[in-house]
């Protein structure tokens, strides 16, 4: 079973990992690094991962930004994978992140869902194959506070469809009082806004007389949490330094 | 059981009523008018109205608007009230319709679907109900041949919704590169296209932790020939002459 | 403004109720009662309602059942009306309830969610309006830990249309290996079980041509809270003693 | 362009074919073949293959079981792809075809659609990505006629996941009045009928906190007439005869 180490395990997100962990039989948490040190799962927990004495084959960090620098060099000292789970890094950081990475496999991705990542493999085989015939829509739903429109999740599922159609694809974002039919390259994008919608995404591939939708809904904002589980089991196995992503994981599962 | 007469019976639509009347104890075809006098069903074809001799309850009319004139006179003569399905009457027709609905009840809608009709009547009450509180979005889908966006009817629908609305609402079409959250009083609209979509109306409300939708889907156009039989029933067992549409109806069958 | 007090003010229920006040504009908490006084919101927090001196308009009570009877007298002696959100009250409780409500009026509601209560509202419209014509089927899905199946809500839903359908429904739960056609007056109940989500639950209408669905979706289980702020409102606004509950509230919107 | 000729030209689906080439610049018809030889498009018609000289580069077949022994013989005199739309064939006819594909390339799919052959393939990569953690649902939808349940696409949609999970599935068609948890290899499979609804099919991966769906449906029946399009111009460009399907057609596009 493989062992690793929580930094930032005191915080919601961390609190979301040591749960999935306790039901999951794949790996274990020997130790929490926290700047808050109460124990509340049974692991021990460390201000400071260098308190740590004990082998670990990965770690996952959802503390904040200021832990990074501590947390690189014990990773890079010890040998050991990591999930970056934070954002927010300073250039400075990032750098550090990309030297660390020439010495240790380093999983960072943009988005850390799973399924978001499996949609955007499964949209390039689905432009492949239907993106001659078929038009193509998206339409993704959040709450009412959000600022961004469309999200920037559902501009990176246009933009893999978009890689994979036969035309060169052009966004819509508003059809109202043009008196046209729709035009084959179009993509049309709307942005649904109410309430506390968490997040949903779907993209429709409608054709002659049938339609084929993929829709990814996030039930909480924990499912991070889940992903980087399944990301530490991932990089803990990895041989090769570098940098890895949700990409890399969906393709590894696919073989 | 009732008796009809079928205007335009040998017409595409004519000949769905005629499936649908086969199948239907609560009345039964006793005529056809059509100018194509071929019998494809059990009932006799008239090139005229007034060939045929019989008593009938009610007419349906899916012909087109040139035998108009010639079928109100016999309605009226022979105190029969109809169903108007066609469209595209002129000025001096709808006249004419306005005088024989003060002799004979005419039932004639803008849309003859009951679905939408009736959502159109639990609109108010959502309205009412969630107004303060939840956000109201609108999502359409038709097929990429359509030339307005969004469709009529789904500016039937958000009107239904804004009558009931505690707040003064204003449609969006477009929420991209705008960052800024959702005003309360935005409803938006979104018309996606695609492929043979043949007609999707779907009703957002979305609250703090729930969202309720109402959808309707149109299988195929043929929807207003079942919507025409059952108006057909309703409007025989009106007494009073006048024009009834649609609304009407759902009104009665919540009674 | 009305003023209120929330017993349990501390619980997540509490806590969320309390911000969901902190932006509603028709209300403000004067009190809090808890076990735990820690003081995390604007308002004072006592242990025993008899400590609060204050007037107020209405109680929410998302305590604990052994706090009930304290605050039943409470609410008795002072005539403030109240929304009671805990459920496992003993019988003898239970009848504590039914007395005080001959003396001031007590909002409980088997399902606290507005949205629910507004649809099974609804169906009886969309009973009566498509009973005829149109099978009627429910889908419902929920986490993977929930033992019970249909759910409770699915099966009040399915109550509540087969009331106003024109026939005696039957509900189906299994159709797999059994050639043959549906039957009219058939309710299929179909209960999708996995990962974690919330609550979902779907009305079919389908018809010659056309569907109608109404579905509703839980995003958290905190929308029990903003039901009881709602009904807060209501009912501190009723004169007559009684058991009031979401149906109550929704028939009082409609109007 | 390639040019083909359509076997059952005359008949509803061959018209559907018909329409469809129109449009579509990669293929033209040279000539139908059809028992009725009334001339409905811009293309000559024969009664028999063989009254036919010109040079085709495939043949679409949706004529009747009785028309197959004349076609293939022709297909194969002259080394002609065929595309077989028809079903009902006799076991002597299937070995005919059998022979005939030892010179030929012959295409035959058990369902025409290219979405609901694009989904199998689809399935095996989430089945392989998410199986261990996401639980899987199917649920369908057709009309009240429908005799068998689940559909034999639901099955086939079934047995698609079920070869790429990492464990051994169970289907279950009822959940009713079992007080217990869903087991993780429970594949729940759920016919809703209803209306008109020519076809549905939905696959769910409910995970922790979030939900991926991929949806297909049917507007028309004669989706199958697309499928067979895309099929002649796949199988027009096949060197090597053999039986060919609409999984080898969504493997091809996927390269």
């Amino acid at each position: 079973m493989l062992k690793i180490a929580l930094s930032g395990c005191n915080g919601r997100m961390g609190q979301t990992v040591s749960k999935i962990c306790a039901g999951d039989d794949r790996l274990m948490i020997a130790a929490g690094f926290d700047v808050n040190t109460e124990k509340l799962f049974s692991y021990p927990v460390y201000s400071d991962p260098f308190e740590f004495s004990g082998k670990i084959g990965a770690v996952i960090d959802f503390s904040n930004p200021a832990s990074l620098d501590s947390l690189l060099t014990y990773c890079v000292r010890y040998k050991v994978p990591v999930v970056l789970c934070t954002t927010g890094h300073s250039d400075a950081q990032l750098e550090k992140v990309e030297n660390a990475s020439k010495q240790i496999p380093i999983f960072k991705s943009g988005n850390m869902s799973i399924g978001i990542n499996l949609i955007m493999d499964l949209l390039q085989t689905m432009g492949n194959v239907l993106g001659r015939d078929y038009d193509v829509e998206i339409v993704e739903k959040h709450h009412n506070q959000k600022l961004d429109a469309p999200s920037g999740t559902a501009l990176m599922l246009a933009e893999a469809v978009k890689g994979a159609l036969p035309y060169d694809a052009e966004y819509v974002y508003d059809r109202h009082n043009v008196r046209r039919k729709r035009e084959k390259n179009e993509i049309g994008i709307h942005a649904v806004r109410g309430g506390t919608i968490v997040g949903e995404h779907e993209v429709i591939f409608a054709g002659r007389d049938e339609v084929i939708e993929i829709k990814h809904s996030i039930i909480s904002r924990e499912v991070f949490a889940s992903g980087a589980v399944n990301a530490a089991v991932f990089i803990a196995s990895q041989s090769e330094p570098g940098i890895y992503d949700m990409g890399d994981y969906v393709k590894n599962k696919k073989m």
